[in-house]
């Protein structure tokens, strides 16, 4: 007998959580990714710095569903092409597969605002790849001001564009490897006069957040020796630093891009209304208009919730995944769909060692709480036995070290060095 | 008042040993190595195999002099000549650096014996970018053989070109992750059924140990399923295969080389006489004929010892390092110089999970017990207690779970994927 067959396409929070509801029905999963690891992105700014490996934040998909035997095929490989009409998705390398329901949770990368060249001189963070490069940049960036101390301030002025909660931590991160990490390693030069500029369109850091604890981020950053310039754009980029809005030069040959994202490509295929940053408009119940067979997820989705649109965090693709999954159910036994009610669990950032903000439904606080209350979070919620305990040993060595664990200048090409 | 100026070139065991035995001596040393860390070489096949991260075995190298304050330069840069008449070092950005005394230990890369083409298709495993080229190229064959049944033969079988150490290492490892690692994780095909040739040139394995321990390394590997094919070397390998020298051909889409080594580039811009393994040919007090204020060490240098010239180990690389170092402090203090005397301290190599052969002075023995050997010294001798800790949960955990814990796919380059 054959059953109905769900393909989904993105290994993510919302793809993973996905497959996972529909553990126990009566469906055949194709699950389609590009990677063979699902990875948990909130964490990847920590690759970024050199604080964890890539392998810590990784798990392989095909692990992760091991024992799940109604997921038949795992496929590493990339979508190209999604007809919705005859309900067959098709991959890079020509195969065809037909569906009885799609998942489309392919996420989102950084966008440039139209200029996509400024990607070469001010890496985004989004991939394993991006935070090893970006963590090359950094550790590079010292040992060229050691080398040549001449040229020490610019080598040593970094500067992040968007002040979000990536752009926070990466703020954070940068200013502790600089004061504490690298602290008597360097003969010429001494780290901690490094200038760690933060630079934010809008008028507060960590936009989403309430007042008070954008303004408490605001001060944690700045007592860590964070440059904090809200109200500002970045103008132009190029290898030898940022000019501002106002006009002002900020000459540094390290610019990390944290400010935007856009939905990924795929999202466009489907031949559905998307919002200005490229995502698709999908409906309650998280389908396609039309098309109750088809939903997108995550942060490729724009939903509409009673409150606003659900936002880009993690929780909501999961939540998102799991709906996704229970309707695919209901639809298989006749029951009417059930729209899409996003549950927000409140938002933590961290800014830094004992460093951080949290605005959970039960209360607002910041500091040291906040930063523990982080961590516990992102442990809990990372995948396999293993890699919660090297995280954990990770943060804990760090905290009493002071140091970080992946201090590796990685991913040389050929020829370079 | 101004010191004599030691500069050593290369931080692998013998540069960094010779640091550290010059810890007290009134010099200044400048280190100049390519790579940022000291890397543990011995375990790169295991991270090439995906039980460990580049970061485990890897350590920076301003981390370990960060107390030594008479290094008081660390370059992270290349050496492109060496002029030992007028005492002068030349870096890549065209410095020039006079020393008193010079200790050349850039170590040695692989040697395709003249047939250079064959890198492209055979990675050797010098460097962290080869290991995760091998994982990458490893994983992705299972992945290919999943997607593509009709090909998992060419897939699924791995040739190892090369029987010492580093390629009876692989081969166990292969093995393991084809019946283990990856067991249940696959839909389409049976990981289990791989198929791991190793090609050895000579009449046995691991040809350096004394016949018992070779025939019984042979056993252990033939136990675990390991195809060892001896007296027969590769004369043509391809995108498609090898062909062995009695004609035979193994269809393979996956050739790892662990044949042969050659003294880094470096050795011949010194104008010594060099062995045909392009190794350079120093007197017994490890310096240049004619130049006692030019060391060489480690795997670049050829050292004519009483038992026969000395292995290319991190023993004795080791050794050399701390010899040249007392020799410099002698020099110093007007002794005459000591010829430099090996001590084998013996050989350990491991197969696979409580597999391996240990010939030690003391006794010789091979199987759970030479396994347990190899992994203490091997935590013993690693750098850095994070380092020895992660090693060690590591193992522990993939001697519990009979998995590996770096399974990720990295190092796609833009575009590719």
């Amino acid at each position: 007998m054959s059953r109905p067959r769900v393909v989904i396409v993105g290994a993510g929070f919302a793809g993973i959580n996905a497959a996972k509801a529909l553990g126990k029905a009566p469906v055949d999963i194709t699950l389609i990714d590009r990677r063979n690891f699902h990875l948990f992105q909130p964490l990847l700014y920590q690759v970024a710095t050199a604080a964890l490996n890539p392998s810590d934040i990784a798990y392989p998909i095909r692990s992760i569903f091991r024992r799940q035997r109604n997921v038949t095929d795992i496929v590493l490989g990339e979508v190209t092409a999604i007809d919705v009409d005859r309900r067959i998705v098709t991959l890079d390398d020509g195969s065809a597969i037909p569906y009885g329901f799609l998942i489309v949770a392919t996420g989102a990368t950084h966008s440039y605002f139209g200029r996509d060249e400024w990607e070469a001189v001010a890496p985004g963070l989004k991939t394993v790849e991006d935070a090893l490069l970006i963590r090359r940049r950094v550790l590079e960036a010292f040992e060229m001001a050691e080398r040549h101390p001449e040229t020490a301030t610019e080598w040593l002025t970094f500067v992040i564009v968007g002040a979000g909660p990536t752009g926070v931590e990466l703020a954070g991160a940068m200013t502790e490897i600089a004061v504490h990490a690298l602290a008597k390693e360097f003969r010429h030069i001494d780290p901690a006069t490094a200038r760690v500029v933060l630079v934010e369109g809008g008028p507060a850091v960590l936009p989403v957040y309430p007042a008070r604890l954008s303004e408490s981020a605001r001060r944690q950053l700045e007592g860590m020796g964070v440059e904090v310039r809200t109200d500002s754009l970045a103008s132009e980029i190029d290898t030898t630093g940022v000019t501002l809005s106002d006009g002002t030069r900020i000459d540094s040959h390290s610019v990390l891009w944290a400010a935007g994202v856009e939905g990924s490509a795929l999202g466009a295929t489907l031949g559905a209304e998307m919002d200005r940053a490229g995502r698709v408009l999908v409906d309650e119940h998280l389908t396609l208009p039309g098309h109750p067979e088809v939903f997108v997820l995550g942060d490729l989705a724009h939903v509409e919730g009673p409150e606003g649109p659900v936002p880009g965090v993690a929780p909501a693709a999961m939540q998102a995944g799991r709906h996704a999954g229970e309707q695919i159910i209901g639809a298989l036994e006749g029951r009417e769909p059930v729209p899409f009610i996003y549950r927000d669990k409140g938002s933590l950032a961290t800014i830094g060692r004992a460093k951080g903000v949290a605005d959970l439904p039960i209360a607002r606080f910041s500091g040291f709480p906040a930063w523990l209350a982080w961590l516990t979070i992102h442990i809990f919620y990372l995948i396999g036995f293993r890699n919660r305990v090297f995280v954990f040993f990770s943060w804990a060595w760090s905290y009493v070290t002071f140091r970080r664990g992946s201090r590796l200048i990685t991913n040389i090409e050929p020829g370079e060095r």
